[in-house]
């Protein structure tokens, strides 16, 4: 009797993951609604949500946009999705908002704008807050957008600031990643350097009617040429772009650059790049149950008590002291 | 044969972080900061270091300081510096660049000012990126203190601005977290209430002679008032003060709030929080070292294939291969 209730609890929570899951593959747009946010919120029912749209995944183009705040990502990624829209196919936006306490609330307001697609059925807008995601921020947003892809959008849009690892781990689950930036924007196109120039699978300069535009692109294409040949680059040389976002100049070709970016992949080497992503994925998250076994397992008994004992009169450093719990406590004998 | 190499390095290594530890403790100032980059890089020679320096830590009020950029914080900590100074009290200073790849730059830049203390035996200032720091940056900043406290700072001050979790994660290494803002800056002081009311143990409105500086503090102290009683609230209510960083006013009460802070925390609860951020410290390293060696594990045969080969064909999802990989592979009979 006592495994009953959880049991039932846990085939309730199974029907209603499964339950919206036929819903959103139904096209039913409140159901998606709802099931992103099982999903953003890491709710019991996601895991079955998830589990019954994978296999009805793996259609969409997911596109992600990022730069520095201020380079009008916004604003590019409604462009965007006009053009993608003149093209007939449906769009889903994940508009992540950056993990900042401080500035999060002036970034969701600035999204106001998209608002501009809601009426249109083929386009789906979700603004995502980047912080407490249980499992961390890449693999809520990965399944969000197969939520939107199982769905049946053709094309999904990632909107994130660009700040630190965190944001560079999102850009992980686009297939095609944009930069942006602008001419003259703080210490100019030199500050996207770190990180960010072995990611872009396309940049484009926004705001081109500003001063400082040539310079700009000159900057990036040198800092191409200096950036040597990846693995992602053998079959694509990154684009250096030109759009004025807010009255739509340069759009289309940005699309067009996604669209044939999409082609290469999909001639190429997308194959191997989905199976080594999905293979990233399954160790993250056995690596992810291992260690949450291994939390509850040291928690459960005082046994580390007396290791931290020593750690706290200073007799034992905190990594010595992990080594000797692994070394003790966690290998068995094959 | 083939071993004799290996652990001759491993000798060696272990032999340059003892030695550098020696000097260290006898307050050789270029020891410090070279075995501050071996910790920051995650060298070999960083954990013996750190091991040989662990029993003579323990001493030092480490003090965080973070806020929204722009907030003053590098004049902050730089009159802070004289504060504790003028106590004849000795002061490390960890200036965290924030995570970001396009405004990192700036930010260095920034902190120049604070050179001024430069040429003071008793103040070592160091600058940390805070990307690509193998293990996550709060557990290096960790080291990067104790290093500083066994060096013999009394006063350790951690500056970062504070974006997202990563940099919330540092405030978890201080014993003492300042909270920076200042009057109408963006959205007021509205926009620190996510996450930030709840670690600071002391606000500092910067910029004060500004307008809006009563408003500020007006709201700040309804958010305190409405945030309810948190374990470290029982005994320490957080002040919010007013300080002209630029000329100095009001920095000497906040010297006298970190002081107070931490007589709080010595009489009561400084041992529970030290054993549990210990304990955390611990279990997390047990975790990382757990899930390397799961990753090492899957990687070294091919017996992840089949199930990816199955995730790939959309069969299986990767949640439900990564719990068939925990079942069959990893848990065993006790």
């Amino acid at each position: 009797m006592p495994n009953a209730k959880p049991e039932e609890t846990g085939d309730e929570v199974h029907s209603i993951g499964v339950d919206l899951a036929r819903r959103i593959l139904e096209h039913d747009a409140r159901a998606l609604a709802r099931g992103i946010t099982l999903v953003e919120n890491g709710s019991p029912s996601a895991a079955s949500l998830t589990a019954a749209l994978y296999p009805h995944t793996g259609h969409a183009h997911v596109i992600g946009v990022t730069g520095p705040p201020g380079s009008g990502k916004s604003t590019l990624v409604d462009a965007l999705t006009a053009a993608v829209r003149n093209d007939s196919r449906s769009v889903g936006i994940i508009a992540v908002d950056p993990s900042s306490p401080f500035t999060g609330g002036a970034v969701l307001g600035d999204r106001v704008r998209m608002q501009r697609h809601s009426g249109d059925a083929g386009v789906f807008i979700r603004s995502m807050a980047s912080r407490r995601n249980p499992g961390g921020l890449a693999p809520t947003t990965r399944d969000v957008a197969r939520t939107l892809d199982a769905f049946g959008c053709d094309v999904i849009l990632i909107e994130t600031v660009g700040v630190g690892q965190v944001e560079l781990g999102i850009m992980k689950v686009a297939d095609t990643v944009l930069v942006v930036t602008v001419p003259g924007l703080g210490d100019g196109v030199q500050t996207i350097k770190a990180g960010l120039v072995e990611i872009a699978d396309c940049f484009i300069i926004n705001m081109a009617d500003r001063p400082g535009v040539q310079q700009a692109v000159g900057d990036l294409k040198t800092m191409l040429t200096l950036g040597g040949a990846e693995e992602r680059r053998r079959r694509w040389n990154p684009p250096v772009l030109e759009t004025i976002a807010t009255n739509g100049t340069g759009v289309p070709a940005v699309w067009e650059a996604c669209q044939r970016h999409e082609r290469v992949l999909a001639t190429d080497n997308r194959m191997g790049r989905s199976h080594d992503r999905l293979r990233d994925e399954v160790v993250e998250e056995v690596q992810r149950r291992v260690g949450a076994y291994v939390g509850e397992e040291l928690s459960r008994n005082g046994s580390m008590e007396p290791v931290l004992a020593a750690v706290m009169r200073r007799e034992l450093d905190p990594t010595a002291a992990a080594a000797s719990i692994v070394r003790e406590r966690l290998t068995r004998p094959n």
